[in-house]
């Protein structure tokens, strides 16, 4: 798309510190990072979200961001990796163009991904079960 | 694996209110879920983290939380969704059998998936590059 800045990126119309490129994804360092060394595998073709993807071209995007993983692990030393993808302004999404984040993890880092576990609402969750298997 | 627990949800030795399966995965909701609907993709294969996971499993079980992403959008009428996959302790996670959280968001809910967005250290990134980039 002419105004995403995403593709613009991929497209190499706009520079970029790139780490990985083949010819269906671009992985970058993320500009605002969570922590040292947070990529992001950018897929070349656009799609503003989960929901718009290829299942082909999300299933290589995933494998890329498993080798990004080990090999960010091995090149910072960190303890752990989150690998994240947000869909929906609600869902943290500021990019609409997909993109995976992943974020090498240390002790004591600034990075907040956790939630207050809650109890299952068992009525709630039937009736979700439902017609998730009517939509399936 | 004998004492995982998720191996023993994924072969039905443990009841779970099971969303979705088939022969290489199967769809739970958390048990502590972050938000109503919150479901997990595992994989029946035991693979502690995304540094041990088979690509194509991987593949396969994001293709799933894709279709789960989009069903349960559909079915809770969220208006977005975070698809995350911690590895490691220091990353949150808990069950060390991998698998990928799949969190319909709303407005308001008490999921904490953010960070205070950094700068990049220039110097530390280069390095880092390099790194990865012999390494790949």
């Amino acid at each position: 798309m002419s105004d995403c800045i995403f593709c613009k990126i991929a497209a190499g119309e706009i520079p970029s510190n790139t780490l990985y490129e083949d010819d269906k994804v671009k992985v970058i360092f993320d500009i605002s990072p969570a922590t040292l060394g947070h990529a992001l595998v950018i897929p070349k073709e656009h799609a503003a979200n989960v929901f718009e993807i290829q299942d082909d071209l999300l299933a290589h995007a995933h494998i890329v961001a498993k080798k990004i993983a080990a090999a960010l692990k091995e090149a910072t030393g960190c303890k752990g990796v989150n690998i994240l993808q947000n869909n929906g302004e609600v869902a943290g999404q500021s990019v609409f163009h997909l993109h995976i984040h992943v974020i090498p993890r240390y002790d004591d880092d600034d990075a907040h991904i956790k939630w207050t576990p809650g109890t299952q609402d068992t009525e709630g969750l039937d009736k979700i079960a439902a017609k998730v298997k009517e939509i399936l």
